[in-house]
């Protein structure tokens, strides 16, 4: 049946749209959590990257990552081979063919959908080194990170490379998409330091709180809905009952995850803080869904919320860790992507019977060594060449004068460019 | 034809879990609403209990609620027997089967889209007691909401209980989520009291403005758009021409009911207040919206408009007497869900033959008087054990650094902790 | 097969109410785009426009121009003929009989579709006549233009009339939605003229910065998420190969020439301001957007991004041509819709060959013409009966109080009314 075959294929081209509309909303998420989570005077500037960001991401992602991770003549396993720009997408005549390897979605479809991905990946970065990076400068680092960096350790896993053929599993990207990410920022906040003021001379640690909660919020709710598209879109089809019935587990899985970690954060932190703690109970939901991101189809719901519970506990945690190492992560980004990222990668063997312990380690430990060291090469060049950090004054004033010739909010602070 | 079976069923699925997403995504656009009408010393308060309460929704749903509302075997009509936990999935040979009885769509999208329904029901309740209830005591009155109350009634109609088979008609819910949490609602604010400084010793009301309009309008549209997979997604099939007809006409007198709402709703306020209120055109397209939620299918466009329209009129006179009678309500939930979700269950035999006015007093008296006196004695217990309500020192100094230890937008109001 | 029909049919109606539903999403992106851009005093005022707008538009396309913009029978093709009201939706019969003229899709969805796109045009003129217009006016002439002007041109191009008889190509609405908004919006800023302070006597221009750029940033982003349903859905159909490789085309040219935007205009303005200025970033990603929006499906994705980059660069050097011309636009939309609107359709030719030139401008100057000359002569209507200007008192203090009974931020600004 000809048409039949064609319906299924529009299907599932269809889910593959929606689900990409859906992570490239997550490019809003992340602004808005970002700027939320920032001081006033530095919103104008980590809005401008988040948006610049997402934009070279899909430029560069069109012209060269999406053949490097997905190539069609591979060098080897570790080394796609570089082509450019995308192809013709599938003839009827193919589709209909059948058989295993015949087209049942549109290429283009997919192009649409890995490129959210990376945009994703490159906006954890843009959190972790707020406040205090020179802005063309972190545009020129998402410039090889998207165009390369992340691309290449993607072949290796889903592209069909050496950590796929290892039996590493990370069915939506918690290794992928979320440890690149935050290997990438981890490299950058070592080169760059602290912002001026967070840590004293004798070891305090300062908060410096976010200026919008609201928005804080709202960009954890964009990415939570974001996320259904993230990982649900994953499962790469669903026009028949078995299909369909995964990518339902995987919603429900998501949202269970999420919900973990929220109450699992906030009463943690409650513990710690003796408060309600809003920024945790964000940093909870976010660190729910990287948790369960590995392998959203394989637990039931009940065994999804435990792995969002741990992922809740751990971020708390990590965030306090990450200040006593003076490492400086204004949103916390490193501590949800990348611990948390690291634990989802941990907990796949645990309902995932084809997966093995030691494939999950090599596969992190790959992907972070990777990330960790082309990224601190990138940064270094960048740092030699146009250098990564503001200025003193300019980060006093705040980034956005500086930066953007414009303030976020120029008339809710009273006075412009105050201290902190 | 199997595949032809099996395709339908993606579809379904698919349209389940994509109105599914629409209706979580409306837990965001409530927690911006209140928190756009809350003042900014509770903002941060607000959205934690948004975040929290949405986790413990889905938490609470999946380990109880789901089959006492839709149980495997019922004890009897009121009563369903309580079980645990989520069954396996559709068979494919169960969906293949065909005949009347055969699932046409996957049982875990059905659990996701019931699971955002109860975090709706809860979210109208955290509006109605802001600014000055306990953080942990709402969510205490959470876990029982979501848990116990609103599941037991949503059987009674939804899961085949003595109120369907008495023929009350509620298509998406304008009485067992609306008129539900509504309810709820009431009862905390009875219990509760108004806000400080809310009523005159001489009988006047004092208006409290909301901080942040932005973020109140954009709660409101986020809802309207949500609000298409509420209303879209409760007719439970999109897959052939009838149904398809079905969902895309009850789209339409979604939309038009709001738009009615909107405009009856700015008019009657020029009338009344001799201004263009933004408030009341926020709560008129919400009061449009909940109107049409009982029966979006039967009206034609113009009378849904109609029936928007009405909602729109009473949302603003049931806002002036429920201030009249004393009942503090930040954000209009009571009138908005409660006084309209009443219009909206009276109005369904208006156009659908099959509903008698009769079977919707039962529904909306039963729904009511079991939600109030359930709620009712849960707050009695909170109140008497862990308090419901903050001290008047915190009430003043604003519930986000008592609750939460952190502000909403610390540098846009001048000073912390002002009084109003 | 009638069944895979009707499969193949409620596919078609998802497609289309899902694509409503992404483009209904917009009018809350124009409203926090347009909330961003103006002063705090004016935030409430713009914010009412915008939720009013909307109501309006799907009333009145309901009512009438739903009707004129595709009629069942016209008088000629430049005149519809004008009859009222929806009509039923197709039977399963005809459905099935198969066939060219057979609908596919359900009629009740199209008008869902429609209704969104008339809101999306009349929201254009909200933000270019903002801060100093009446709100009454302002929505009288929302009556106007939804229900007779918009719909009027409309019917000339997709609803089968001259425009689309003479090979004029606008596939989702370069001309007939953003141009069309833009004329109407440039009649009224030339009758309404500049705010005050805007222009200096020695003709300099001032900068009046908005008061909450990521409200703005937020808006761009909706919009962006919006535009794959605007345009994504303007191929009308997904349910074969060809159509669903056509849909997933549209969806990444749409994407790849909003990147091309950002980035031009984020370049253009490093080169002509010194800064990263972000509001010509929002600015660039909408220009990219309303460029590809005549033709999004012929392009490669490198030619939608170079689309998108010419229109990036448009749209920086137009919106400083009109400050010259002293044609106050606060938010640019004449230039992101009308300027950028024009390059879209003239660039239709370079990628489709069905498309001419001498097509395209007759095309472009018969709607611009139209619109200008039937919404000039609304405006002096209204400004000679209602007026449309603000008092210079009211201009002062902020529409706000005067027009709403409200303040957007009573809490974030030090004191009530200040001027700027």
């Amino acid at each position: 049946m000809d048409a039949l075959t064609e319906l299924s294929y529009a299907l599932d081209t269809f889910y593959f749209l929606i689900s990409g509309a859906l992570v490239m909303w997550m490019a809003a998420g992340f602004a808005m959590l970002e700027a939320g989570l920032v001081r006033a005077k530095n919103t104008a500037e980590i809005l401008t990257k988040n948006v610049a960001l997402f934009a070279i991401a899909c430029i560069m992602y069109m012209l060269m990552g999406y053949n490097i991770m997905y190539p069609g003549d591979a060098v080897n396993s570790w080394w796609p081979g570089i082509s450019f720009l995308l192809g013709d997408d599938n003839t009827v005549e193919a589709v209909v063919a059948g058989g295993e390897d015949a087209p049942y979605y549109s290429s283009m479809a997919d192009f649409f959908f890995q490129v959210v991905f990376v945009a994703t990946a490159m906006s954890i970065v843009s959190g972790a080194v707020a406040e205090r990076m020179k802005l063309w400068s972190f545009l020129a680092f998402a410039v090889v990170m998207t165009g390369f960096i992340y691309p290449l350790q993607g072949y290796w896993k889903w592209g069909g490379g050496f950590l796929d053929a290892a039996g590493f599993q990370d069915f939506a990207g918690s290794g992928v998409v979320h440890l690149c990410g935050a290997a990438a920022a981890l490299a950058g906040v070592i080169l760059l330091g602290a912002r001026k003021g967070k840590y004293g001379p004798n070891g305090e640690v300062r908060a410096i709180p976010g200026a919008n909660m609201p928005l804080a919020t709202l960009g954890m709710f964009i990415l939570w809905l974001g996320w259904f598209g993230f990982n649900g879109g994953s499962e790469l089809k669903i026009s028949d009952v078995g299909e369909a019935n995964a990518v339902a587990a995987v919603f429900v899985n998501t949202n269970m995850a999420a919900a973990g970690g929220v109450v699992a954060a906030l009463l943690t932190a409650r513990m710690v803080f003796g408060k309600a703690d809003l920024t945790m109970a964000l940093n909870g939901a976010l660190a729910g869904l990287v948790s369960i991101t590995a392998e959203p189809l394989a637990p039931s719901a009940l065994a999804a919320t435990f792995i969002g519970v741990v992922g809740g506990v751990i971020v708390v945690f990590s965030i306090i860790t990450l200040d006593k190492l003076r490492l400086d992560d204004p949103v916390g980004a490193i501590s949800v992507h990348g611990m948390v990222g690291i634990w989802g990668l941990l907990a796949v063997p645990l309902t995932n019977s084809d997966a093995t312990f030691v494939a999950q380690v090599t596969g992190l430990v790959v992907i972070l060594t990777w990330t960790f060291a082309a990224s601190f090469l990138a940064w270094m060049v960048l740092k030699s060449t146009m250098g990564i950090r503001v200025s003193e004054e300019e980060e006093y004033q705040g980034c956005d004068i500086g930066e953007c010739g414009l303030e976020a909010y120029p008339e809710f602070t009273g006075s412009h460019g105050s201290g902190l």
